[in-house]
């Protein structure tokens, strides 16, 4: 086992480098790719630029964000004995890489569009090549640059706090600072993810339902008409928000579940001296494994003809990459994790001896690794079902739909209520199972057994806005209906892999924030947090709001953007006079600068209040208290990401299925008719809930973990309610408050 | 103190019979009223038949149920030495005076809306005083029975259980076997109440939506017009869902709120033999005063010239029994609770001495029940402003409905979210400041406060749907504008108290359940509800995940039902002949049938989950992991319920709006304009909303504690995951179960 201690730490980032470097190749093999010619690229090139401006806009008010936290996690750094300044260093490091990786997404996603219709104009194949490339540079990048840093940040600390302080054992304090100063790492990512996600879906959708709302439903133009001022803005935030947002959301997860992993992992090692370091290591072993098998399964996708199934192509992938992943990790379990049984014992706390007795065997943690796929599995089966075209959810809202906008609305926000049943079943029957396996390292490392191939479902996520971008440049460009019959076809494939994406994450958020929720609880150093005390109760209560108010700063800042762009499109189309007749140019750019403008401005309010809350409550109420609060934010913010992302995707694919026709009680309805434009109704508020608050639940509930788990260290007066009273009681009987106090009665 | 044990108990129901009393002379006035002619006289007896109807087509059904169901918990009661075959009886016994208190309810209120259209064609003085006081008489029904039923059942069963095995020992099992019978009854009044709720629920919405869509949106005639097929069924929906459903609530809130207490008063009682009986009686008191003092506020309604505020009316009234309720709260407080400071102290559990040190004073009882007389008053505030036309949340509503439907629909849903955050602080302070001056016994007894005015809560609230009823029956018998005016003005205050009233009604359920779910756990014998346990943790997300499916089936069995209405009235405008010119008569009693028919089907599915659920969970995982489940039921299900019932009621009057004109940058908008029919959309998705899905939510989540304190003591095996992972290890290990073991490490 000394290889373990002495090598295996040195080669988890090398599993990164490895993924950088096909991620150059296949970058500079998109780049050489035909990028087409006169408007086609003239478009591209207003996309690019577009996104380029709300990157610079961003991170402008991201660096001055960034300098302020790094400062303060500095100076609280030097409070306690248990943290160090240097977890700033490591707070900006993560927020760069963040940052860094939405950037190398979004470069290659807005090159890759363009080239895709180009390919699109010779074959399907070339452009499902293309555009599916261009979204494992995504995923290469963001899992490559997460496993970089993350290892080689840990090899540093474990040399600076670990091993030059106590030789070289990896248990006790020392371990758990350079664990706390890791964490800074990830709060950093997660940090910049929420903001790169709720702006990102601001724009997106502000951008969209504008458009959607004057060209579709006033002007009766098609989507993706070069005539519509706010055409460019929403191909721009297609970039912004389902590629950057999307990918630093990932990036985030993608860390934050390791962390949590390799926090509890040290619980374990220095409860039973366990197997070494080797639970520390094991999930950025996983993730290590996950990226090369991602390379292996990305490679599989591929079609011949064009009557190829694009859907199928893209599911062997995945498969591959899933399966290949866990035969690999059973036998890296094998190796690394030491044979027999051990057990888990909690300490002896408060004069107070806990016996209870956990087993803990090798099996048991690749048995929750199981559970683990199985659930993301399922969750991404499940969220298809409620939102894919033809199954009876979708049915029912174009049922609705023929009895006016109204009932359309009540179909869908049932749809999306009822689909929360089947998901919660399952994540709680995982919960349960990964915990019955494995402890809460169980439930850790399940969700980093779900996020292994974080680069292979990246790929596939980030694929979907490529393609329709595509779609949008080849309709803008007026290209020949063959090839936007190709784009639609990838798109298509897209949107289903886009709800399908958003189960698997929102599934992995939930069990990361659990994992984080334990890890907090480990070092914040409390044994329960009862929800029979009042306070911890009232914590729940605030934790389950904080999802309703975030949900309704981000939809609603979308409401007030999207008003502005339709205004500023009913202008344009007043004010300039031949637009419509394609003789003169709207003005792209200030339907650009409207919905950079909003974003940015919207996005400041939710990403505070996700940051400074667990902070007050922390600091205010205690440990415990603080407990309550981020449970009740998971269960609240699960249930509301569901809620939403599926009520979403089901409007958005009732209203699609009208393209070809839907029966309605024998009657055969298309576009332009009453019940389609009922569900254009439907599909408009489904856009911010499935793309703009629905997603940022999975960062918030991460987040508010992370910010906990950072914070930990430095809670240590336990204020709760009962604690307040016994004070008070104290401060007047100081004698007797250790014993069984047996008041007179005066009646 | 020997007053309070051998004479207090035989008062209680003495308070009953007056309020009884009172009612009955009331009602009497209200039927010697005159009750107009020809017309009018016709409709109102075809709104009585239809909800009469309705009546005894529940009956049918909830007949079986209740059969069933106790048959089932006489069965149970012999199974545990702590409970009685008897609580079936008592079970029988709520059930039958919750559905009594909703049949008088509902005959005086289809006896008061046509003498109310009578009274205002004279003045309007005498049209409040008619609608108000059919409302006093709902309002004196419920909580006089209530108290009746409640008192003498306690009577009895401390005759029976307490006094005869024990001689007079208040304290010990005895009464804990007292109270777990006297639950029945409780059970019985909260499963009839959800019945009646959710059936009333989805029968008035799916009338109105109905009524609306077909007559409002596509034929252009007014709300309450004779010629619409469905409004009749629209009118009997105000009586069933508003009257009966909302008399049926609030006797289950009332009745499980005192038993709540009681529970928790028996726990002081025997922990600390503080105050004998009192600490037992005091909330059964307190509720005697309310209704007193009810009857007191209830002569102070009353205006005198056509141009006083009728709002101001109620609100004197309404102050007055709440402030002379608290003055002589303080009084019965001083003069039962015994003076001194009392401890409550954990007892001994498992060999460890808890000693965690409680004060406990009258004073401090008294602080508790203020902090909910305080709460309770702000969530009707925050309620009004979030409802309340010409406020913030109403004018942006207002201004998004100028881009259409689907802007209109997110402006809702954002206020709807947005308005969750008020409350929470507000119920979360609550928790935390009640807990703080009385520990669990305050939170409970500050609902009792909240709860203690019911009658005139009831009141104002069961005099909006008669002003509503009475204006449509004037607009159907097309009597003279200045009635119509009369109407519309009780019914815009009917409106305000609905709001507010909602806003009480979630508050009171809240701090019920948080007073169930103590009484719960104390009853269960656990020490704590730890959401660190994983198989907890699991509970809390499914209880989360109920809410919504509840609100699912009950949004979409409105928007099933309301199709099949629209179906129905459109085919009458097609098949009858000179329905549009009044020369034919439409079919009403059809519309009537179909929501009778829905209602009764789609109140099943609902109505089980919340009674199974618990009984499940309790039973496979333990009374921990349900009481995981019941927290998750709670914040999930409040949360839900302001959403829903806010965000429908902004809606609601972002449309009334309209009919006095909206300014939207300027221009003025009037009713048919477009911005006029987006806000139409909206109320149609708020109607079932704000008046099935959302107040359904707080009989939900006491029903469910209610069904988890009635199995509490059947609750033995404690299986939580821990210890089936326990368990798995001592079939090994037998030996070292209780041991620190050391794992043998083979590495």
């Amino acid at each position: 086992m000394d290889f373990l201690n002495n090598y295996l730490i040195y080669l988890i980032p090398v599993f990164g480098l490895i993924g950088i470097l096909v991620m150059a190749i296949k970058a500079a093999w998109v780049t050489k790719q035909n990028a087409g010619d006169g408007d086609m690229a003239t478009l591209a090139g207003y996309i690019a630029d577009g996104a380029m401006a709300f990157l610079r806009a961003e991170w402008k008010i991201l660096g001055g964000f960034v300098a302020v936290a790094g400062i303060l996690l500095a100076w609280s750094g030097t409070t306690v004995a248990t943290s160090s300044p240097v977890i700033a260093i490591s707070f900006v490091i993560g927020a760069f890489l963040s940052a860094f990786a939405g950037y190398l997404g979004m470069r290659i996603a807005t090159k890759a569009n363009v080239r895709t219709t180009q390919a699109a104009r010779t074959s399907l194949a070339q452009a499902l090549k293309v555009s599916f490339t261009g979204g494992t540079v995504m995923g290469l990048g963001v899992a490559g640059l997460a496993i970089i840093g993350l290892g080689s940040l840990f090899i540093v600390f474990y040399q600076v706090y670990v091993v030059k302080v106590t030789g070289s054992t990896v248990n006790g304090e020392a371990m758990a600072k350079a664990l706390d100063v890791l964490a800074g790492f990830s709060l950093g990512a997660e940090s910049i993810a929420l903001f790169a996600r709720v702006g990102g879906g601001i724009y997106t959708k502000a951008a969209d339902v504008g458009a959607d709302l004057v060209g579709k439903v006033e002007a009766g133009i098609p989507e993706d008409d070069v005539r519509n001022p706010a055409t460019i803005a929403d191909n721009v935030g297609d970039n912004v928000g389902d590629v950057a947002g999307m990918g630093a959301d990932l990036f985030g997860s993608y860390v934050a579940t390791m962390l949590a992993t390799m926090v509890l992992g040290r619980e374990i090692v220095s409860h039973d001296n366990f197997g070494g370091i080797a639970p520390v290591l094991l999930p950025m072993v996983i993730a290590g494994l996950g990226l090369i098998f991602s390379i292996v399964g990305a490679a599989m996708v591929k079609i011949k003809s064009e009557t190829d199934s694009v859907q199928n192509a893209l599911n062997i992938g995945n498969w591959a990459s899933i399966v290949l992943t866990a035969i690999a990790t059973y036998f890296v379990v094998q190796w690394m994790l030491p044979s027999g049984e051990f057990h888990m014992v909690r300490d002896e706390v408060n004069g107070v001896v806990k016996a209870t007795v956990i087993p803990f065997t090798k099996n048991g943690v690749f048995g929750a690794i199981v559970v683990g796929l199985v659930v993301g599995t399922l969750m991404s089966i499940i969220t298809e079902y409620y939102t894919a075209m033809g199954k009876r959810p979708v049915l029912s809202i174009i049922r609705q739909s023929s009895t006016g906008h109204a009932t359309n609305i009540i179909g869908g926000l049932s749809v999306g209520m009822e689909s929360t049943v089947l998901p919660i079943l399952v994540l709680a029957s995982g919960i349960y199972g990964s915990y019955y396996f494995a402890g809460l390292y169980g439930v850790a490392i399940a969700a980093a057994g779900m996020m292994a191939t974080t680069a292979m479902q990246l790929a596939i996520d980030a694929f979907g806005p490529i393609a329709d971008n595509a779609g949008g440049i080849a309709e803008m460009s007026r290209l020949p209906e063959e090839v936007r019959h190709r784009t639609d076809n990838l798109d298509a494939v897209g949107n289903t892999t886009a709800a399908t994406g958003k189960g698997f994450a929102i599934a992995s958020a939930a069990l990361t924030s659990l994992a984080l929720f334990a890890a907090f609880v480990g070092v914040a150093g409390i044994e329960h947090i009862d929800i029979y005390k009042a306070d911890v109760l009232a914590g729940l209560f605030v934790g389950g709001m904080i999802p309703f108010i975030f949900s309704a700063l981000c939809i609603s800042a979308v409401g007030r953007a999207a008003m502005a762009m339709v205004e500023e499109v009913r202008r344009q189309f007043r004010e300039i006079p031949g637009i419509m007749e394609y003789k003169a140019k709207p003005e792209y750019e200030k339907c650009v600068a409207i919905s950079t403008k909003a974003s940015i401005r919207e996005m400041v309010a939710p990403g505070l209040i996700a940051l400074i809350t667990p902070v007050i409550i922390g600091f205010a109420f205690g440990p415990e208290v603080l407990g309550g609060l981020l449970a009740g934010v998971t269960v609240s913010g699960v249930l509301m990401g569901i809620f939403q992302s599926n009520a979403g995707g089901a409007w958005d694919n009732a209203k699609k299925s009208f393209e070809k026709g839907c029966d309605i009680n024998g009657e055969i309805f298309y576009k332009k008719s009453e019940p389609h434009k009922a569900s254009v109704t439907g599909d408009t508020v489904g856009d911010p809930f499935k793309d703009t608050s629905g997603p940022s639940m999975n960062i918030l509930i991460k987040l508010m973990s992370i910010v906990s788990l950072v914070i930990a260290p430095h809670l240590n007066s336990h204020q709760t309610a009962t604690a307040a009273r016994v004070q008070k009681e104290m401060n007047k009987q100081p004698m007797s408050i250790h014993m069984v106090v047996k008041a007179e009665k005066s009646v």
